[in-house]
């Protein structure tokens, strides 16, 4: 099977239209993943070597996918969910003339497979699930592949335009010469498109607006330091790194108007789950009265989860606290709690902007509301 | 000159004294600072090399004990006090045959360079004024040299005296089987004896308590990771480490108990600089019910600093942040707001534990009758 790759189809740098702008950035933002040129691998920029090197891989079946996707070569909710449905349909098509049953039983053990390579987000399981779900339809093994393609693809482009409507409804929250705090990354890296918390960041960028990020550097793999600094960066936008502990300080200067952040669950009642130290942050947002928003595409709303409590939090290796820059930086075998997230009650939650609106309190009624109307 | 130097006399490791407990610690806490065994240099452990290497070494002149302050080689308020008392008996001592004229213009200077080493900390200004105003009182410089040697000794053994009462009165705080969060190191690392708010920690494991301590590893430079949890480990006592931004889930999952922390400086209404990240404990230990307690000896109460907005907060090099381990894990020149301290509202501190006794709100008039015993 060969299927095609229309290099317009969501195999390319399409970004995100900056061309014209009279403040255009000095770049676009990068492609977390995409389809390898010749169709048959997922390409990923291995964000495990950044900030120092800017180097992209291909992935050639689902083995590699689990092991990217494990050791956070790509990472992010939406990313995760592109580049294993793209695995999906990488694998499958290297066993395109496997007899019937076993390719039946392969689809089964991939889908499993790469569904649990992370347990907390929720956009994995929809991506996979969507994906292998084509297969039903179709008459032949040729034909499966071919639709799991299409479908990835799909993922892939209905991801970017999310993005962008996150992004047109997160602007629509964002004041003049905003001064925003971000944790982690949820940027173009985390997602097929232009990000999920900076997508209005990178909107406003591009329509002229002065817009100042903090970003926190997001202990314990510093994905705010090596990822959305450099991110920002890249393109143009002013940003500022601080250390985790250094966001109360800011509020309590006044130096932050908003916290925008992204998601890896949403459960039915609102509750997010998402890096570690996002609850905090909430926390402290509430205390010195600044908006605290979660900017997420609906698939990350999991109403099958009740409350946050329902949500499966990763718990990480010692050693990336321990030795997490190559270096040992505590005593070698000392105890250390490891949680990949946390999550923040609703409560504390001022908006949850999505590519299909913003949601308001109380989001049990509100989420039920958008799911009537897929 | 050569000053007397009987080992018995604050020189030697005396120790907390835990022999004869059924529950002794593996080991004595570490010894942070001492006068080296020929008297002419101050010993301490380079705790820029911790957890890796416990290597001491031995500052001959001011200009060291500058070096050693400023790269944070002896840090923690109270050592730094003690390590430059030490260091100006120590740079006296090498110019004690000095013309009259020069050897008062050397004290001046040299007086001036210890103060300025590091801006916050208000034991430093303290120690060096109080170990250079002995000279006015003795008839020539080799006693002046002496006397100087003698109250650099007399401000490490009250140090280490009031560790312990720290210590003494911070039990009566601590439930059984206690869990707490401590941030940075304020331990025996940070002082002449025990620690401040690791001393209670000390005590009750020395009486056979049970007790746990969370450690957050403090970026950007890991106090907590190397040090507190480098000398926790040492001592035989149970240490978790955690990423500073877990302790938010810590405290919402009722895991801890109370939180103690150390001073840098506390203003007269009982407003206090710590460690970068203290006040965002506070503003999260606030919103969970959690005992918020600063421990710090009186010598750490600055009554001429009204309020915490009259601290003064030294700003570290950004490189701490985007190089902090050898490795870039930032952007080489993205912008950082790197504040070594920030300052907790009195209204945010449950009780201020000194070696004098517990201060409890208002905190003004606690530390004006604490003043008018003096």
């Amino acid at each position: 099977v060969n299927p095609t790759h229309d290099r317009s189809d969501g195999h390319n740098a399409a970004g995100p239209g900056y061309a014209g702008n009279a403040r255009v950035p000095a770049a676009e933002p990068p492609i977390a993943v995409r389809w390898a040129d010749d169709g048959t691998g997922v390409d990923i920029i291995d964000q495990t070597l950044l900030p120092e090197f800017e180097r992209r891989v291909s992935l050639r079946n689902a083995d590699d996918v689990v092991e990217a996707i494990r050791s956070l070569r790509v990472r992010g909710a939406p990313a995760i969910g592109i580049a294993a449905a793209m695995g999906l349909a990488v694998e499958m098509g290297r066993h395109v003339a496997d007899r019937p049953a076993t390719f039946t039983e392969r689809l089964r053990r991939t889908t499993a497979l790469l569904r649990a390579a992370r347990p907390t987000a929720t956009n994995l399981a929809w991506a996979v699930t969507r994906t292998a779900g084509v297969v039903s339809a179709v008459p032949d093994q040729a034909e499966a592949v071919r639709a799991m393609h299409e479908e990835a693809t799909r993922i892939l482009l209905e991801d970017r335009q999310m993005c962008r409507m996150i992004g047109e409804n997160g602007l629509l929250l964002m004041p003049d010469n905003a001064s925003l705090l971000t944790h982690c990354n949820a940027g173009a890296l985390a997602t097929g498109g232009i990000g999920t918390a900076l997508a209005p960041v990178y909107l406003a960028a591009a329509a002229g607006r002065s817009v100042h990020v903090y970003a926190s550097e997001t202990r314990p793999l510093l994905q705010g330091s090596r990822l959305t600094a450099w991110e920002l960066e890249r393109a143009g936008i002013d940003v500022t790194l601080i250390a985790d502990s250094v966001a109360a300080v800011l509020m309590a200067q006044g130096r932050i108007d908003l916290v925008i952040v992204g998601a890896d669950r949403i459960a039915a009642n609102g509750d997010v789950a998402n890096k570690i130290g996002t609850y905090g942050l909430a926390v402290l947002a509430s205390h010195h009265g600044v908006p605290f928003y979660v900017a997420a595409p609906t698939s990350t709303i999991d109403r099958a989860t009740a409350t946050g409590a329902d949500i499966p939090i990763e718990v990480r290796d010692a050693d990336e606290v321990r030795r997490g820059f190559g270096r040992l930086t505590a005593p070698a075998n000392v105890a250390v709690f490891t949680p990949a997230f946390d999550v923040t009650p609703s409560a504390l939650v001022t908006a949850i902007v999505t590519d299909r609106g913003i949601l308001r309190p109380p989001y049990g009624p509100a989420i039920a509301a958008l799911a009537s109307v897929v």
